[in-house]
């Protein structure tokens, strides 16, 4: 089975090799020619634009940094439109929705076929075949690719109409958002109780609400240690469209609302581009930090 | 080893057995006598009054309901006072603070030793000895009873000064309940954007912030059904303690204060005495229901 | 002093009808014709078109339906675009920032001159006279109708670069909504405590925050009566603008999205028609009412 | 008609003066003697003990600074009780409802008649004989009383049963605070997005939502300045115990909640003791103001 594969950054590189481990024929192209090199050892072959590269494959996926990059691949100038008809399309880019249908519509309406398929999961995951893939749009096309998804991801799902696969994430780290600020708020409740935080953080390891995020984060929380694996500028922006998300469909969501003011706060203290556990900065008492 | 036993509810009874079980001496005590059969064919001796008990052992634990039995068997006639001295109590009751202190301030100045033990965990794991113990009070008291402590629970801390146990629960309920919230309104904003409640479940538990209270209670949500594990009176209770504690203590916590008005709400609804995961049902739009 | 006016709805003939009475010449125009008939008889002309108002007169004052209706009297065919050269066009209807942008950045770009003057008050002030004019863009033709604006207003500001009227207006909007579910919170806390709502409404109004809305919208209130002054779902729209408004600018305002959030609530209750006072109805125990 | 004066503060001896200026006998008693002279020059009567006083009027009157002043000079020796038989008391201090209802059990239990009646208003009002009355307990007493209730205050409220006036109190309370947290919110809202507050204190003058409040503390908030008023640790108290009053009653107030949690977090910065229009520095971002 032969993919086109656009965008060769630190997930579509590892996505892009783990397809080469499994014995498919891939076809690549990057903005940046050079970052080919490293694949085409793997057995890649080079395609000069995105229209040649969909020419040539009846699969194409992409995996593009952000709506922008997206688009351009799509409607620029020997872009994936030029040669689309007939041929399939995977979107892996996390975009919003209104990007993601519009892509769709204009390759539908040249005679192609669209996929949505945004992954949950950064770089570890990637390279492991580790993902999780939320895909959208047309079901044959997912049905058709579920070979290469098998490689990438530990699961897929095919979640309906384009745009779905976007709103579960946003769903998804909405919740995230919540629960790091209830998180936030227990150990600094705890702090200033007189509690050791660190023995909260072995205390909540034992029990029913024990989870990932709380391992991987607490330690570095306590340390005041906010290296972003997610920036908290993005997390703030997710729940925003959540909450809009909300909007739209009359659902009321307190919580979320208070977490995401905490993230804002977050923002105005300057802590945008820390990672998004720097929302327990907002806790802390000024005057005890002096 | 030998061990008093006052109390033998749901979790006293399996506690006490599982000391009989490993080979630990015990003497029981329960308000109600005809209790006691049971762990008499495990081998268990019967003490008349908490009073006697207390006297036979150099240690007595103590399993009671709630905080006015707790007091009431170590105040009342024939109660722990009358032969205190020189010996040995660990509380493990769920009680407040201010009782916990109460009960170990009168117990030193009678010249006894003091230990507060509440637990994490319900009937499950008090019987395959799995509960997590939060003590707190006399440290060397601690020590000695650590092979005790190994075979009723899965993991035992000590959190330093009396009250301790009881500020360590609040700050682990808070944490659940706004994640309760969080989770709760994740699912509503799913089924009213279009998707799929149910593959939100899947999705979040191939992720980072899975864990067991959403994979146990995330299914009964979705068909509404609240059977009361934990009823929301209580989840709502400890969130207002808890928002007092961070009050004491000059602790703005703006997502557990919405989380708490949420059970509020939901309390208001008449769904007070239902499993706290009924919060859920505060998101719902009244005319989509009828 | 002779003025253009585009748009005789509600408030726009009573605006007209007064600069008439305060003896200005007044060329009016109107999508429906047969509206303009009153006008005539108390002595204003007749223009066939945006463009022929333009055209005669150096100040055209539009006071238009909503954003549609403002941006087509300016870009469609015989609009105000077409002979705006050295003309000045002041528009007092309320749209967002981003439509008076757009409307401002053309007009000058023609050679016009631009003031957005959107009004706080509705029917009765405006037939009084006794509107707030909030203008920016401007300044010197701000300057020369403030004889216009003294008739029609109270009182005029002007607030600088185009956008600003509109920001203002959004944030008294915020302050409003805020208040008006501070207060509806305080009436249910009065009744549900086994006091009186009627006395707290005299309480309050003998005190330092006594004000118009509460005296205005209490009494309806208590008999449940929301007849829509202003709607509830434009309450929460421009709530929602407003802490977009507050998201762009990184600040946070935890008590506006609580409020936002109880206006959602609202809405997914159907009362999104009904006036914003409405939001009572959400702190309704649902077991009381039946 | 005669009337006992217990308590000669700030309050007290405006409230007394007042009585003695219309007419009425008066009977003064201070912890500290000396603060009674100037009443004696106004014509007033001083007894020994609050005893005497009692012994000698019919109606007494408190003002006294807190619930434990409040309570000594009842409880203590030489105090109200002791020749409570037959005799009227009327408590104007702010007190809690248990401590107003301890008082009026133990008189009521002795022969005596008991009226709580709180005000709202502080030294100005006081002097000038414009508080408002928050009266509860007997009926009867209250129709006696009501000739000195209307040369101290400009409306008095008959309000049921005890424990009513401090209700009343908290609710008012309530939603001023949460009315202080939305003025802030767009003071700071403006600021952030190029508006003028000061532009915003006139807007909002002018509107259905202007009041007394707004327009005192504008002004100074604008300049960072907040002298205590009414202290911000105590604004807090209230609204911590307004959501009490609502967790009994089962009523849910997210805004308040907010409120509640803004005022805690201007706490844990240090303000506790400023006045509680200094929550405004919660949203102020740290790196604009270094």
């Amino acid at each position: 089975m032969e993919f086109g594969f656009l965008g060769l950054g630190i997930m579509g590189k590892a996505m892009a090799i783990n397809l080469l481990r499994h014995g498919f024929k891939v076809t690549i192209w990057n903005r940046t020619l050079s970052k080919c090199d490293e694949l085409v050892q793997h057995g890649a072959s080079v395609g000069e634009t995105p229209a040649t590269v969909v020419k040539k494959c009846k699969y194409t996926i992409a995996m593009l940094s952000d709506p922008s990059a997206a688009l351009s691949v799509v409607f620029d100038k020997d872009g994936v439109l030029e040669h689309i008809n007939g041929k399939c399309y995977i979107d892996m880019s996390t975009v919003d929705a209104d990007t993601s249908s519009k892509i769709s519509e204009t390759i539908k309406a040249k005679g192609g076929y669209f996929l949505e398929a945004p992954v949950s999961g950064s770089k570890k995951p990637a390279e492991d075949g580790q993902l999780i893939i939320l895909a959208a749009g047309d079901k044959a096309l997912y049905d058709e690719v579920l070979p290469a998804f098998d490689v990438l991801g530990k699961k897929s799902f095919f979640l309906g109409e384009v745009g779905n696969g976007a709103k579960m994430k946003l769903v998804v780290n909405m919740i995230m958002g919540s629960m790091m600020n209830a998180f936030s708020e227990g150990l600094t409740l705890a702090e200033r109780s007189g509690l050791n935080p660190g023995t909260l953080l072995d205390v909540l390891d034992l029990g029913a609400i024990s989870n990932g995020m709380f391992k991987l984060k607490g330690p570095t929380m306590l340390q005041n240690s906010y290296s972003p694996a997610f920036p908290l500028k993005h997390q703030q922006k997710d729940m925003r469209l959540a909450l809009a998300l909300g909007d739209e469909n009359a659902v009321s969501m307190p919580v979320a609302a208070a977490a995401n003011e905490a993230f804002k706060k977050a923002r105005s203290m300057g802590l945008g581009d820390l990672d998004f556990s720097a929302v327990h900065e907002t806790l802390k008492a000024p005057d005890h930090s002096s």
